[in-house]
């Protein structure tokens, strides 16, 4: 006996509030755990399995309620919703569930779906007994600024070549092209200011976005800034330290959030703490860094100009802890780069304890902060650790998305240095991935994850898709899907860019040519549909169709059921065991249900289509 | 297009000399990985993807050979072996392998297998830099033995009951029947003494074991000894520190091997250690234990005669230190009892750190001594990290083979608690299972830890599987699958057992009725075609065909491959993609190969056959 091969049939839970009775649990708390699962499963027993102090234990779940016919979001049969409970023993506690039952052979059910092969823990759920990430990060929407490129402010007046450093060249913000490959691409200053931010702040807020992240502002030696001359002053080209408080002044005026951008791994070269380091071994500073004896150093990625970091140096953990600190008076969190390298150097890994310790520091200062760390593959293992509240999910989000969507004209679009390109796969694989980066870590830790179709340091999603439709489709996901969407500025227009620096396009305020009209439209109402839908913040995900070319998920709450299907191309029409009506919401027309299942129409190419599940609330 | 999805054409790899140039490698090292792609597979360029300091970078492979036809185990149509190298920049350094092809879509090779769905990290292949385990072990087969139950010394003289303590009770060895459960079964003592084992060397070599894995010796309160009252003596009823003397003698003068079994998370409530801390809130042992204020205690598993050890404690550290280390004088390593648990308690969890420390204190004591932990679910995580060498393979090994040959007789023999018995799974799950598990851990982990079939702590294999085809056939995955074997003492007799005190029955050294000499005879033969075989205990693992009832693999060296094919049921007869004769083995004919494909004949019950692949070494 097998279990129904659709997902719309398959037992279900996740880490969201319809399933879990805390999203902030205690060490010692005992919390409700729910699983749900269709009657035709004809469940008999339901355990769930935890291990406490690293020693498996099992718990009998009692059927708690059952739910037929025209319940909110139900399978077309009805469900039954067994529940457990589990002690949360360790910070990290995680559990699986173990169904018996008369209709299919024993099975379990993790964060990657129902097996009845054994799994390893490595895709149980998790309860997390850290400090939860501030409540307002619950509902963020993120807008990423490249501060050279954003806007330069009124008052600032033409850029003059003769305030500019010795490494820079000034560039007329319309006129002059990107350089994106090249010397000359570090050195290309546009001459966007602080100032500039805070004079577009409407149009940041007409998109949805509430928490503006401006990648690093210290004095550099470069437009990218993630080579620090100082952590201690703004750049003067950005405006200075006042600007930055007039900015954050006029963020917080709106209840909107700022956050900054650290590089923990490394400091440039320029930077006082490297210099003095480097021209003198019986300095303090030598131990911030690695240096050898013949006095080379280590450095992120071998780039000379960026030495590392070494966390075990005490000058190091003051140091940088007073930086984090400090700029906590206008910023409200830190987005660190790199954060998958910090700490690490050959055999020394102080990762998690420096993350840890960031995220304590930074609490101590502003309870409120946020904390998220760059991390370009399997971020689930650095996560839930009482450090980075969540991750920038290049892997477990833009990844399968840029595979599931690429165009067939796109050549080689880099994914962080991967040879051969970005391949074209199929829905299955997609969600696969998805799934399976997903299980790695808690639900909070991934809905507290940034959520990034494309950013300042990867191409654009336009240029990966190719097309309009295609790339509206990957917002929808992005407005839809668990996590904090992460907007790259500029993609809200439809720009382009085949790499990071080729993507740091000054923005086109002044170039109406040059703004996608329906991207921005249609970027307007699906962030709005987000920030209108509590079940598209708050809600369970569960996945109910797959294949090539479709993605068809609920996004649900006790009250709110969301179904979205997306198809990358052309799809015959789909049928899906729902006992419940849909209301159109988004690019959809309704559909009534039958006999316990509803038939999606046909799609004629690539769309994202949303209706609400029937009676269901609705949040205008 | 897509790859062929029959396992025999799919690429390879593992951590075997086969594809690895070194086991051992340094910090800093270059290691030369090969990846073995069939030429149907067109591949065009081949990288191998590691991620040093937590950022992936790629390497490019080259076309190191090709080999066609007859070559040695190749695939039907010749294959390519593709090198590249991977630096082993970190402690643990995982790596995987890409794939670009003319015939299929790019793809990854990870210790799972082929993906074309982007995987987390967690199956990636991995280096591992610590200290590797002593040679020795590479090649150990391991007898375990549950000393009152396996032999009384002819000297010893009959067992008085005036001679045990007041919770012993004297059982007779042939006529008394073991008490599997109730408040008797830890009193029951039938005299099995050091001596005793010293006597049966014999048998044990016969058996073709060369180390001997003896149960907790240390005074206590049960049978099982694992509540010892104190770690500084051999308990009397077993012949005192003299018998240890003398049973070390006699095995180190055979070229064999002792391993002793210490309980590094917990000792017995009647230990001085405890009682003085339990009895003196003020004394210094009080900080070994996890006492709370109101003078309650943390327990394994809430068993208040098994106090939990706090290792934040120095006097534990210290205490237990000189404990595994002083006995080294007589053992030749140490099993450790739930070492998934020592060290973690609640909010502690120092067990990696506990592990290394008793590595590195149990090598300075003698350089080759063993050190494999306990593990009863995912040991992965555990594992790689400078501390145990390998694990009791429960959930990779144990379980697997219990749920594919598990009896249709079989009520529910209990795995581990859980709930509703050990079902019966079909090949496919049965294999992804183990090679998940196996994925979680290197190739040197996987290799040494012990693979067991049963032990005093489980049924035994025979009542799991319930007839002893079955059994037999579980018996030759032992010998084949790579890893260490474990034998339980008396299995190879085909006693029953339906959980772990009821498995520990006296050995039926004076009962030949109850030893199945076909099962014995099964052992040697198995056993010693592993002692024969270098590729049995030193080969690559490569997966050909699974199906519910039949799984067939290739373990394979430079110079010898082995063909294996266990079915647990009548099975259709079977065809490979394998250029070369097969020359039989064990259980087998003589197959020709033709057009680069051999048949397998089909069989008619459980059976497992073995044949060398023709054209590789013969070792007689």
């Amino acid at each position: 006996m097998a279990l129904s091969p659709q997902l719309s049939e398959q037992p279900h839970h996740d880490g969201s509030s319809l399933y879990v009775s805390t999203p902030a649990p205690q060490l010692g708390e005992a919390v409700d755990v729910w699983l749900r699962i269709p009657k035709e499963v004809r469940a008999t027993a339901v355990h769930v399995r935890s291990a406490p102090d690293g020693e498996p234990v099992f718990a009998s779940a009692q059927l708690d309620r059952e739910r037929t016919g025209r319940a909110i979001a139900g399978y077309g049969a009805g469900d039954q919703w067994w529940r457990a409970q589990v002690v949360v023993r360790n910070p990290i506690t995680h559990y699986r569930f173990l169904v018996e039952s008369d209709a299919a052979e024993k099975f379990w059910v993790t964060a990657t779906g129902v097996s009845t092969a054994d799994l390893p823990d490595t895709t149980d759920f998790r309860l997390v007994a850290e400090q939860a990430p501030p409540a307002w990060t619950d509902e963020a929407i993120v807008y990423e600024i490249f501060p050279d490129r954003f806007a330069r402010s009124v008052t600032a007046g033409p850029l003059e070549a003769d305030e500019l450093p010795e490494w820079a060249t000034a560039c007329e913000w319309d006129t002059d092209e990107v350089i994106g490959r090249g010397e000359r691409t570090p050195g290309q200053i546009f001459g966007g200011d602080l100032d500039g931010i805070a004079e577009h702040l409407d149009h940041i807020a007409a998109l949805g976005a509430d928490t503006i992240y401006v990648r690093p502002v210290f004095p550099a030696g470069s437009c990218h800034r993630y080579d620090a001359a100082g952590f201690d002053r703004v750049d003067d080209i950005l405006g200075g330290d006042i600007a930055l408080e007039r900015l954050a002044k006029a963020v917080h005026e709106r209840g909107m959030r700022l956050i900054g951008d650290i590089t923990t791994n490394h400091c440039g070269d320029r930077h006082e703490w490297f210099r003095t380091a480097q021209q003198d071994p019986a300095a303090p500073e030598r131990e911030m860094f690695y240096f050898d004896d013949d006095g080379s150093y280590e450095s992120w990625y071998g780039v000379p100009t960026l030495p590392k970091l070494d966390w075990r140096s005490p000058l190091v953990v003051d140091r940088m802890t007073a930086t984090v600190r400090r700029w906590l008076q206008y910023y409200d969190g830190w987005r660190v780069d790199v954060a998958n390298m910090t700490g690490r150097c050959g055999a020394v890994d102080v990762n998690h304890d420096v993350a840890r310790h960031l995220a304590e520091q930074i609490r101590a200062e502003r309870p409120d902060a946020m904390l998220i760390g760059e991390h370009n593959h399997d971020a689930g293992p650095d996560l839930d650790r009482g450090g980075w509240q969540g991750a920038m999910n290049y892997a477990g989000f833009t990844r399968p998305l840029w595979t599931w969507l690429r165009g067939p004209e796109l050549e080689s679009a880099d994914f962080m240095g991967e040879p051969g390109g970005v391949p074209r796969r199929g829905g299955v694989d997609v969600v696969r991935a998805i799934r399976q980066s997903a299980a790695g870590m808690s639900w909070r830790s991934l809905v507290h994850s940034w959520q990034l179709l494309d950013s300042f340091d990867v191409a654009r999603m336009r240029t990966v898709t190719g097309s309009r439709e295609a790339h509206l489709v990957a917002v929808g996901l992005q407005a839809t899907l668990p996590g904090t969407p992460m907007i790259c500025a500029g993609s809200e227009f439809g720009l382009e860019g085949g790499w990071g620096e080729d993507a740091r396009t000054p923005m086109p305020w002044n170039r109406p040519g040059d703004r996608d009209q329906p991207t921005w439209d249609a970027h307007l109402e699906l962030f709005g549909t987000r920030r209108r839908e509590p079940a598209l913040r708050h809600g369970g995900l569960r996945w109910l169709y797959v294949d090539d070319d479709t993605l068809v998920f609920l996004r649900e709450t006790a009250t709110e059921a969301i179904l979205v299907a997306a198809g990358r191309d052309a799809a015959p029409s789909i049928e899906l065991s729902l006992d419940a009506d849909l209301v159109p919401v988004h690019q959809a027309s309704a559909i009534d249900a039958d006999a316990g299942r509803v038939r999606l129409p046909a799609t004629d190419g690539a769309l994202l289509r949303m209706w609400r599940v029937g009676g269901t609330a609705r949040h205008d």
